[in-house]
């Protein structure tokens, strides 16, 4: 009798959809994992509990305007670099940020057990900032279900189930007791890498220490 | 009459003695300008009046354990990975961070007029970063302005002087007024760029965009 043993590169990732950083990220990690063959596991978390616990009321981004105004302007430059379309706000517009995202992670964590889960994220977070639109409205993340090649009332309805609510708090849970502060964030293990800006580097981690 | 108009890239880089990730930075940065033909003008600067006018009262590594775990963790890949040697510590040896960088601080405004600056500011930070020595400490200072090449005794003397505290000042408005609110950060005219993880970019736009 033989006994295989497969050991694979895997990475976990950890988005939040009100996230700017986290939009970068969404629109690269597919074709840097496949290169590496690194299999990546997405999970939805909130960030809205972990900035709470910080006795933060917003995004650090509006609490620290310099940090704030750098923000926009570090990643128009860098979805520049990238090729993604974005459209910068900063609130004189009207629209505010950071914007909820609360329906839209309920419904991933619905989609993202589906062939196209991924591709409904990557359109919510164009939606938000590419098209400048409000991801809190269902009728955006019914569009976007629609797009990506789900059925929209069916999971519509999944976002509001009382399942999808716990699957959320348990993964913000997970995050949190990984040590998870920001998004994006990568986990190897109990290796932990923060910003898209660490992305290409957790995934050489994932590939070169199989966890 | 001919007149020859020469365009030199150039860029401004501004650091904090206490500042973990402007010690990769400080390590990195001559190779990498010197590379790009871009020329860089050091400038020190002080980020506790910054923190202080956010309301900080310490680091935010402090302010955010999650935030500084992770930071002293990122710092030791990172140095490993550029082969920059690094101590970590988290007050649990008693050594207290951040470090009072003031009187380096100011006598760097003073080296850095003289060919020994740069090497003098290396070792500051090595000393700081590497050897784990308390750079409040002028003896610790002493011994850096020595190796470096210059006069103990006179610099000593100039990081005590009112000129050097009144350019150590004007730095950090400086700094402030272009939008600084972190270290290490690095400016072409108004374009900023912020954390060690920026220095190549900022380099590239330096020389693809000379001010």
């Amino acid at each position: 009798m033989h006994y295989f043993w497969v050991m694979s590169a895997r990475m976990t990732f950890w988005f939040e959809f009100a996230s700017t950083y986290s939009y970068l990220t969404v629109m690269r990690i597919e074709a840097l994992a496949r290169e590496r063959c690194v299999e990546v596991e997405w999970k939805p978390f909130l960030l809205g509990p972990i900035f709470a616990a910080q006795g933060w009321t917003t995004s650090p981004f509006n609490l620290y305007p310099a940090k704030g105004a750098y923000m926009w302007r570090d990643i128009e430059r860098r979805a520049a670099g990238y090729g993604i379309p974005f459209r910068p706000w900063s609130g004189k517009d009207g629209r505010k940020f950071p914007q909820n995202g609360l329906l839209a992670a309920r419904t991933a964590t619905a989609a993202l057990r589906e062939r196209w889960g991924k591709e409904f994220v990557r359109r919510v977070y164009s939606a938000q900032f590419a098209n400048g639109l409000d991801i809190s409205n269902p009728k955006v993340i019914g569009d976007c279900i629609k797009a990506a090649g789900g059925n929209e009332q069916m999971f519509l309805h999944l976002g509001h189930s009382n399942t999808h609510k716990q699957v959320l708090r348990e993964n913000t849970d997970a995050a949190i007791a990984t040590g998870v502060f920001g998004a994006p964030s990568f986990t190897i293990g109990p290796e932990l890498f923060w910003g898209d800006d660490r992305l290409e580097d957790a995934l050489n981690w994932a590939l070169s220490r199989p966890a």
